[in-house]
């Protein structure tokens, strides 16, 4: 079984002016096949407040009504995934840029407004992602790089969706057909023991110890569904998941950072 | 040789809110393989003057500074082109949004700034469209739809290029795999010799007719780089260009309009 690697990027390493075309470099350098994801929250910000919209947040998550939802369409799939793919194709590297509507890559429903009315955002339809698509893609040479819209067919809408869940969620979809490595690049070395240190990182990861280091306070806020969707991902057959810095990317082999494991090492 | 018809919408259309539905429905229900272009100007005018820039046009085209340039790539690539594909999704049509750097399908060189500086306006360099990757995606049933962004590939660049152009170098590059059908859908209902006479449509137009028409005053402004890109056309191996309103996609057979021929109707 070949390997697929999916690299999910987040905004501070997209707003990184250095480290940026490095990783892209590095990535696109890298051998076999590949997957890039997006976020982009922080120039969506910087866009709607030039538009006189106020960002909304909730709990970490960003509350979508019609108009920040042209916009941020407009940012991720527009502007951003733009700029990746052009910097993508100058390194070699034969990118093609999707919302979750082209081909209906990111099939979703939009998320019910019970409990919390996030507005335009969808939870993706796993079992609905063209996987068969996708790797005749793949096979083709293409590089798909995923912005995080997701795409309810009924309505024909764009909807909003987390980045760190579509990178798991186009990992597993692709796990019947390959060998997946999710590697989830931010901007610290790995999962910190301690946030005060900046090279504490955890090794690695049992989904028990998540638990217990969740309980222990030690790993908190946007790392807890970071987590959450890599296990999700081990579990829908990914084989395995890093959590990882930028720099973790400029060698073949082997990886460096926080390996999220069954329970073993590989 | 199978058929592909390549249609392409205007700001007109694109800004009908009852019209636009219409014409992707009878373009999704048309059978065969179909291909989509669209501009946005106008959409593209309404965001430039909200982030408080001054649209500029000189003779009919966009001067693109590197802020135009931003906006336009938002407007069009992740605005309007994920708006068309959402809503040929729900019609059926299995589309898939393109920017010129996606698979750098429209390979463009930057226009020089010699005699009048357009800003970041690209050339198309038709012999570097890949046809062959296009033909796949065609023949896996997907509908491409192209935003009016071309791609410099040495600078990673988007440029801006006229969506007509874009249409007319599409389908000549789809000439060597199938009988092209070009269609350009705009208000009108064709070309008109009496401009006040909405039907008054020349029924069909050889290029000696085009050079007497317009040396006489009846064709001008917009309708001749129309007819140009046309007739450019058809050089390079189109079998049949159109120039028709919304309705003329109604119905499946025959086409209503102005027929640019080469010399004779088909």
């Amino acid at each position: 079984m070949r390997t697929l690697t999916v690299l999910k990027i987040g905004g501070n390493v997209l707003d990184n002016s250095e480290l940026l075309p490095e990783v892209l470099k590095n990535f696109s350098e890298r051998s076999g096949l590949k997957i890039l994801v997006h976020g982009g929250g922080k120039v969506a910000n910087r866009y709607l407040q030039a538009l006189g919209i106020n960002p909304v947040m909730m709990e970490g998550r960003r509350v979508t009504d019609a108009k920040t939802l042209e916009v941020v369409s407009m940012v991720y799939a527009g502007l951003i995934n733009k700029q990746l793919v052009g910097m993508l194709q100058v390194f070699g590297c034969n990118a093609l840029g999707l919302s979750g509507a082209d081909a209906a890559v990111i099939p979703a429903s939009k998320r019910s407004p019970i409990p919390v009315d996030y507005g335009y955002v969808g939870d993706v339809i796993l079992s609905d992602i063209p996987g068969q698509l996708i790797h005749h893609w793949l096979e083709d040479n293409i590089t798909p790089v995923f912005s995080p819209l997701s795409f309810e067919k009924k309505s024909g809408c764009l909807l909003n969706t987390n980045a760190d869940t579509i990178a798991s969620a186009v990992s597993a979809a692709m796990a019947s057909f390959y060998a997946v490595r999710l590697v989830y690049c931010f901007e610290k070395k790995g999962v910190l023991s301690d946030p005060g240190d900046e090279n504490s990182v955890i090794e690695s990861m049992t989904f028990q110890e998540f638990q217990q280091l969740k309980q222990g306070g030690v790993i908190t806020e946007g790392m807890i569904p970071k987590l959450e969707n890599a296990f999700t991902a081990l579990s829908k057959g990914v084989s395995e998941v890093w959590i990882c810095g930028p720099q973790a990317f400029r060698k073949e082999n082997p990886f460096s950072g926080t390996l999220i494991t069954h329970g073993r090492i590989p």
